[in-house]
């Protein structure tokens, strides 16, 4: 019987979910005194559930916005919460990121949201911003479990599955218990992360393919030395990319800012755009497939998300170095 | 490369979805002035969305609650509307429905929800109420596709998909375009139901594996004969069974109004409580699995979906007949 079959309120799918769970703990070192929720709705969902949540009526929450998807948190919270953009690099295209001695962080906000990895914009933070004792909320869709987390400096960590845990349409989130008081105002139920918390995240009918799915990677992480040896693993594959780009003499490009250059999503241009057609069609009767950029950007965009090998990555190289010979 | 590693923005993607979406309509006759969407956030989630969607800040919307689930529709949509619960059965246990003719309904409420099967209770309405010119709103999480829909009476139509759709995760909803125009209120695009119609479901990234199933399974019905096919089927399943509860003397019962028995759950008792610890241990052995009670209402339930065979209806029939004899 598959795991679809199963009842979530049985004995097989309890004790999955729990070790699933145990796993997770073990991975990521997560202290007891912060819940792990495995959730639905997709990040986008809890953009606007994490305010609802997190910020009393009236309250204020400082957002970080460094790429696409912040702005999108910024705009799906502005219901619930005011919204205070103390940070933007839009002026800069998202190439580099806000300078943390720029942000205009208000000390009463109810929280600080960023988004360590931008998917679209290929921009990463790769140290944890000091927030004072506001809590850090951080949307870690495109990059959790690719490097140790130190989930003591975040308030709530959240990420849709989908990038590198599992399929799509499971949330997974890691909130210090205490701010799950928050949540005074009127909503439903389903809506308020104390209750899924107190329930086990089977409040309703999770996920349970996701959930499960998620589990197989979690054990697939430990087995592969844990979330250092893929931080190792993952430098090494972005290193060789960005090299590749940078040693092609101009003729594949990537202009983010060296300091913020993202190790999940290396966005890149060619010399010449009319080159972008053939460059998509050889590249994916290699089998190298899903190199179209963002169609905000253009260009092209290679994932190096956890599940990706470095001899994927080996190989991309090898084939822009063989077809700039050949396209010259 | 599986559906759960394709973007949902990618050709292959749309294509699937967009046969899906003709499948069901085929399958369901729904009219061109109906949007099919595919959400996340089970049912549950949308006993909250539904009134933010549908109702006015300071609207009523009228429920008929006829067990579990009707009952928790109108708890979890009380902080968005004002809920007039219309019809009650449950100081009858839920054992019947409540009368058409007693209902209290407002002819100005924003709609009216019921729950035309009740997954526990296992009470069924076997007629589409008339309820004028006022949006019916269907949860039928548990009956959809069970019988052919005549979709011009409701409103609105809801299913959680893991009964008789496919996996947990998904939710199928079929909703008259022009109540689509009715969220006025403050809230963010992803609640949008307008907003989830416009993107063809794809406001953020879809449970793909779920509506890849749920495409699979539509096409499966279509190759059963379709939903009239379906209806046969399960009342000869539900015959057959209520038959064998009704003609063992009092070994099994079921207590519910014969006009309002359900065809999708059957829940029944032995005549002995004790009785019940050795038929699920011998059920189970037997290859019948899953017939323990809700914790509700004790006992036994058999749920009769789609995806089960005449066959396996005979089989319980013939271990019950047999449990009987053996145990006297």
């Amino acid at each position: 019987m598959s795991v679809m079959e199963q009842s979530h309120r049985g004995k097989r799918f309890i004790a999955m979910a729990a070790r699933t769970e145990a796993d997770l703990r073990e991975l990521a070192a997560i202290p007891d005194d912060y819940a792990v929720l495995f959730l639905q709705g997709g990040a986008t969902q809890h953009f606007a559930q994490i305010p609802m949540n997190l910020a009393g009526e009236g309250d204020g929450a400082d957002y970080i916005v460094n790429g696409h998807w912040g702005a999108k948190a910024a705009s799906e919270a502005a219901p619930y919460v005011r919204v205070n953009v103390a940070a933007d690099s839009k002026a800069d295209d998202y190439r580099r990121l806000p300078p943390r001695a720029e942000w205009k962080l208000d000390p009463r906000a109810a929280y600080v949201h960023y988004t360590p990895n931008e998917t679209i914009h290929g921009v990463q933070h790769h140290d944890i911003p000091d927030v004072g004792e506001v809590p850090l909320v951080a949307d870690m869709s495109s990059d959790i479990l690719s490097a140790p987390l130190d989930v003591r400096r975040y308030g709530l960590i959240y990420a849709g599955a989908q990038k590198n845990i599992g399929p799509s349409g499971l949330v997974l989130m890691i909130v210090r218990r205490d701010l799950l008081a928050r949540a005074t105002r009127p909503m439903a139920k389903i809506f308020r992360y104390a209750e899924q918390a107190a329930n086990d995240s089977m409040l309703n009918t999770p996920n349970t393919w996701g959930w499960y799915l998620a589990g197989l990677t979690f054990q697939w992480l430990k087995a592969q030395g844990g979330l250092a040896a893929m931080a190792e693993r993952n430098r090494v594959k972005a290193e060789r990319l960005y090299a590749a780009i940078d040693g092609s003499g101009g003729y594949y490009r990537n202009a983010i800012d060296l300091a913020a250059r993202s190790r999940m999503n290396v966005p890149f241009t060619l010399h010449d755009n009319a080159l972008d057609a053939p460059f998509l069609a050889e590249s994916e009767a290699a089998g190298l497939i899903a190199l179209k950029g963002h169609k905000a950007l253009g260009g092209m965009r290679a994932s190096l998300y956890n599940a990706v090998p470095l001899e994927a990555v080996d190989a991309l190289v090898a084939f822009m170095r063989d077809f700039a010979a050949r396209h010259g």
